[in-house]
């Protein structure tokens, strides 16, 4: 099977704490926080990596953090590639409440790369594109400030130039950029689907990404589960969701969604209601596991529990 | 003038986040935190570097954080030596809320050390006591868990095999330990000082640490300023404090006081009544700063400004 690669152009050390109860203005005793390399495209490589398939997991690492970060990322067993850059890779820090059952997440917003770290990120995705093993191209995430305008459509001509699919799972302008240059997958969830485009509904919205040049919207709906819209079925959508939604962790369970996605299209699997399926059943086996880049073995029963939807719209 | 030697058991790197705003149980962007190689040993290091004293600061340090510590350390320019250990060097994380004005803590409570890591530390501090360079031992703060029970009795005894005084900022039953081995000088907040002795009032609480030996305590106690005891001075204590409380960041002001009182031990001052002023007002000076470890320059007007109260108990 081919290789699924990722590119995380805004990774973070994720790290996650358990609190008995948070004070405001208060002083909390806690234990060693689950540190782990994250941002979405290295949910989506772990995942991937989880369940056997081969992959890539490429992103810029720098400073004392992103030290800890390649570490991290070492011990895990991820393959990946980190282009060393200046800049301190950043941190995301959840604060989970074991008493009140919320979860506060507080996200550094990352720090800028120079001209020739964004060449040299480049580079490696180029080279990580060289020859027969790469299967699909995965780009996921924000952007750090001042990050080039055309980085996502970019990802998506390298992968086109080297006659793979292109998946990119991020918010705001970059998904608009992505349509327009022809991406094969776009996966924004509800909101950000709606926010990115402007449009009143979701069908609406992920039609005017199409009528950009996306191939396939998949959007996520959290509780409502996935919607799947693709240029040669205009006439509607297809949807999956569990008969009752699952309570647990739903970080990282786009990312997971992102994976099947990404698994299906590096094995030649082009077919919508098959990567619909897959997509949802392992997004709802991620939000069962404590932390994102993972899911649970349970995910082939809950594929077969889905309920599926052909939903006609004109 | 001879160092200031400081001893920082538990250490922790101090990541201190702007948050506009803390909504529980959602998701908050923040700028990348201020991080600092923190500890109150640490802090107390670098207020008396920052007003020109020679220092030492001895802490482990290990791991990917330990390194993020170390670095930060050297960028500093803060004299130290650091004992390699395996165990992570821990965090804290404080949450500036800059609209609800509050912040919340985050401490991580920090990893065992092994025996020989211990003796190691024992032995950083032998040598930087060796020679005619060391005018003062301080040990602050918490110990990792696992700690040698006597850690700070051990302490204030190399300290005076080498003929010099041993100061002891610390919690709970490592205050006892220390006044039993004739601390020269223990520096416990209110709170600390009432829970750690059992006592009912602060006076009868300091008058037990020095019935079982402690030479001087130094109660700090909030915006009500700081007493002193003496232990050749059983009629009463002396009490310090500012005509009207100061606004701002009370984190590291105990340890600021704590500078004050080493320097002076340091210089070979050993009145009590100038150990009390320049340790009250170096203290409320922290309060100005923005982050713990440094002093306002307006230290000395302060000092100008203290009423001082001895207050006759028998």
């Amino acid at each position: 099977m081919k290789r699924v690669v990722t590119v995380t152009p805004n990774p973070a050390i994720d790290l996650s704490y358990q609190v008995a109860g948070i004070t405001p203005g208060a002083s909390h005793r806690v234990a060693a926080p689950l540190s782990r390399a994250g941002g979405k495209g290295l949910n989506v490589a772990r995942v991937a990596h989880q369940l056997g398939h081969p992959v890539l997991a490429l992103a810029p690492s720098g400073g004392a953090v992103g030290a800890e970060f390649a570490a991290e990322l070492r011990s895990s067993g991820v393959p990946h590639r980190l282009v060393p850059v200046a800049a301190e890779t950043r941190r995301s820090i959840a604060l989970v409440d074991t008493v009140g059952g919320e979860t506060s997440i507080f996200n550094e917003q990352g720090s800028p790369l120079q001209p020739s770290e964004w060449q040299a990120l480049a580079a490696a995705v180029v080279e990580a594109l060289d020859g027969q093993g790469a299967g699909v191209l995965v780009g996921s995430g924000s952007l750090p400030p001042g990050a080039p305008a055309d980085f996502y459509p970019a990802l998506v001509r390298l992968a086109h130039d080297a006659g793979i699919p292109a998946v990119v799972d991020t918010s705001g302008p970059g998904i608009i950029a992505a349509a327009r240059a022809g991406a094969d997958l776009l996966k924004p969830n509800n909101h950000e689907l709606l926010e990115a485009t402007g449009e009143g509904s979701l069908e609406a919205a992920a039609r005017q990404l199409i009528a950009l040049g996306a191939k396939t919207v998949l959007v996520s709906a959290g509780a409502e589960g996935m919607l799947a819209f693709h240029h040669e079925a205009p006439g509607g959508y297809w949807s999956a969701r569990l008969p009752e939604p699952l309570r647990g962790n739903p970080t990282g369970a786009g990312d997971a969604g992102v994976a099947a996605a990404a698994v299906a299209l590096a094995s030649g699997v082009s077919d919508i209601l098959t990567i619909l399926r897959s997509a949802t059943a392992w997004s709802a086996a991620a939000v069962l596991m404590p932390a994102a880049g993972e899911i649970s073995p349970l995910y082939a029963d809950l594929e077969n529990q889905l309920i599926l939807t052909w939903k006609e719209t004109l």
